[in-house]
């Protein structure tokens, strides 16, 4: 604990995961008191003909 | 808000998913009043090898 | 199969609950050809004090 | 999109959550270029005696 | 990891969340040969009223 | 109900998801008095560069 799943569109890069598991790490770490040890992050990336807001979807609009 | 996440097995088709995209926005907003432009659909497809009831996969069944 | 979590701010009625489970379970059903006795809705209430948009909480902003 | 799940033992202050919201909401703006109104962040707090590692609850060890 | 979560509506004993915590990190680690101390299991437990199969809720056939 | 989500970083073999399956139905049955047919497992497989704890991701320590 804690455990910090991230939903996002696919197309970061390995650099900005590696960034991005680092600074929520960090984020959560500092404001729950939480030990940097004790943080897991989980990356779930999806495709944009599987998300939708407002009834459309992304892939839908290109 | 809402954010509403369907998990299901993978195989259907782009249009029964934008369909489905549409059709639970619809849903959700008219039953909970919140506006269609707040409304995140989530699409999570599953692999038969990754699901299982009564302890058994559909994937073992063929 | 399929498994729908309707993720949303607490504070609507039992009815609205009610008919938001019929109408997504339709929705779903009647999009993806899932029998409607395979449908599953689950819905999780969230308070205000725990969610966020853009940095911050409406439970800030009353 | 990003949304983005804290999942943590019940216990912290309303300003620890609050400090979390903010800070999570930048680390994942900074670091993947989405703009911060589109980032959700939601909280989710558990019951120590919901929770276990390596088969053990924190609860059962008090 | 592995990270098992367990959704379950609300009601069983403190005793057979204790034993259910136990007996599924058993299981996930003597399958998958991942450490016990790496298996973390997470209970929520739903509310009737906010979870239906087929359209229905168990809360509105009592 | 129960729905038991098992999030494991990806490597099994099908054999050992399927005795997964098995095992954690016979546990969450025989803890919770769950019927075995009520019992749905669902298995998310989660790639190393989408993972991290302490801030770090295991993709990165090879």
């Amino acid at each position: 604990m804690p455990i910090v799943t991230v939903q996002m569109l696919e197309g970061r890069t390995d650099d900005q995961k590696r960034d991005l598991v680092a600074r929520v790490t960090d984020a959560v770490s500092e404001t729950t008191q939480a030990p940097k040890d004790k943080v897991t992050v989980i990356i779930e990336e999806m495709n944009p003909a599987h998300y939708g807001v407002a009834g459309e979807r992304p892939s839908d609009k290109v």
